[in-house]
């Protein structure tokens, strides 16, 4: 599972940072990736990474400000464009709104998908999708409109049978072996077979959350409860907290103590506004990291593994 | 007057040309930008310009399609974001139906303007625009939707005064200047004052021709009629006429055709299909020079003076 930052700015796009847009790689997990908000030109960002637009089978939305969605028609048509096989649905979550805006863009643009949108318009919290492996869910934040954070949850996976060393002790491969590897002990020529000795650790699952733009609040401790990572807005520098209260935003050190009190292992950083750049972003890092050790300002095509 | 092209592609992105847009500067001449088309990402390549956003007042959109307008969201809100002074209204030209995707996006993303458009929704030919010294005129193409090209057409001026000479053979300054100015042959101390002697050549004004995506049509060589200049796609190379045909686009020699039927001075081909790279790109040019001389492939940002 790694994250990607396709843009890490605020507002509207600079030369150092366009506007949201977050890949999460859940390759070696389901062989997708799932996109987190779609500011304009995502489709652009992604032409300089080796992600295939086609493998994004999720875009989840914070909420429907423009940074946060005007990528989302063109990225839309040229995922239908950039595929001749049979193509992938593909399910959009976000607020009320998302489907007349997508909708509306592609009709009057004349824009034909090559493949379904499953619009999963939201407007209360709770579990938004679960299947075998996952589970995402959502609360509203405290920003100037309606804005969502997701927690995504990567269920714990039974650990894997030792099936060598439990043919090595003598247990032939067949319906036996099935039954150690469902947890139940075995008794076959005299001997006792536990699961446990034979069974791997649970594979913890990761938890990752990720925020819309936000003020600092309750809502987003609950989210990150425990998480391996948050991904925070840092619109502002800690002194400017009025600013960032009247705009519906954070400053570094908010969210730096929203990591603090969910007891987050990690804290990425953006959403960061153009008036920081160059050695002005350290001064964000280091308020972070004077509440919550583990933060980091990323940058437009960061990326990371979850671990 | 220049032009800058700032998406020279066609239908989608590509690492080395962005979808459509061409900024026409009038800056000399009204100290105003007008722009033609608006593909996702121009206002990221108008960050790498000198063009400033609140110097556009009109933008002449050619059709529906969204790599010709999936940028107008993003570049109305940030062109107000970017003024804090009072802004100039803008004057947004172009189909039916273009109108309503502005406002929808607008409206849902919460995004308020700083400055009035003014919607000039276009279903039929002729002038679109005329003033003192400007008139625009569009005519359809024959494309696979709706779509309009633009003859933009600067007024002759009058030459200048020399009032200095007027002065030196005896006119004193004073009303008889005036009239001399507007034409009117003078009498003074028993001496004719002829205008022809006085007021220098008439300037001729250009014309620019600029059109959107199109089969060879008519439509063109009557719009683009010994024009300055004359911009036309050229989607494809000459032999994919087919091709050209069934996706409603022109080839590299049929838009050369058009130039030198419609005895245009300069021909500059945009709108390239991303399988022309490298020195594809100088099959294109090559077959436009052979039908029309005066021809050049555009790339990204490329910029000339009209003259």
């Amino acid at each position: 599972m790694e994250i990607q930052f396709l843009g890490t700015g605020a507002g509207q796009p600079s030369k150092s940072r366009n506007t949201q847009a977050i890949a999460l790689k859940l390759l070696d997990e389901r062989n997708e990736i799932w996109l987190f908000d779609c500011g304009e030109a995502t489709q652009h960002q992604i032409l300089n990474t080796t992600i295939k637009p086609r493998k994004i089978t999720k875009i989840f939305i914070t909420h429907l400000h423009g940074d946060h969605i005007f990528g989302l028609p063109g990225f839309l048509s040229s995922r239908s464009f950039q595929s001749s096989d049979e193509q992938t649905d593909l399910e959009l979550y976000g607020p009320v709104g998302l489907k007349n805006f997508v909708l509306t863009s592609l009709r009057i643009s004349g824009s034909r998908l090559a493949y379904r949108i499953h619009f999963h318009e939201l407007d209360k919290e709770g579990k938004v999708f679960e299947d075998d492996t996952f589970e995402v869910h959502t609360q509203a934040l405290d920003h100037t409109i309606f804005c969502l954070g997701y927690r995504v949850v990567e269920k714990n996976r039974v650990g894997e049978l030792d099936a060598e060393r439990l043919k090595q002790d003598g247990l032939p491969f067949g319906p036996l072996f099935g039954k150690v590897k469902k947890g139940e002990r075995v008794e076959y020529n005299g001997k006792i077979f536990d699961p446990k000795q034979y069974i791997g650790d649970e594979k913890i699952g990761k938890i990752v959350t990720i925020l819309g733009d936000t003020r600092k609040t309750n809502a987003a401790i609950r989210l990150a409860y425990q998480a391996d990572l948050l991904v925070h807005e840092a619109t502002y520098e800690a002194q400017e907290e009025k600013m960032a209260k009247n705009h519906g935003h954070s400053t570094s050190k908010q969210a730096a103590q929203v990591a603090h009190e969910a007891q987050v292992k990690r804290l990425l950083l953006t959403h960061i506004s153009a008036r920081y750049v160059g050695p002005l972003v350290q001064l964000l890092s280091n308020e972070a990291k004077q509440v919550h050790e583990n933060s980091y300002v990323v940058k437009d095509f960061y990326e990371e593994k979850i671990d």
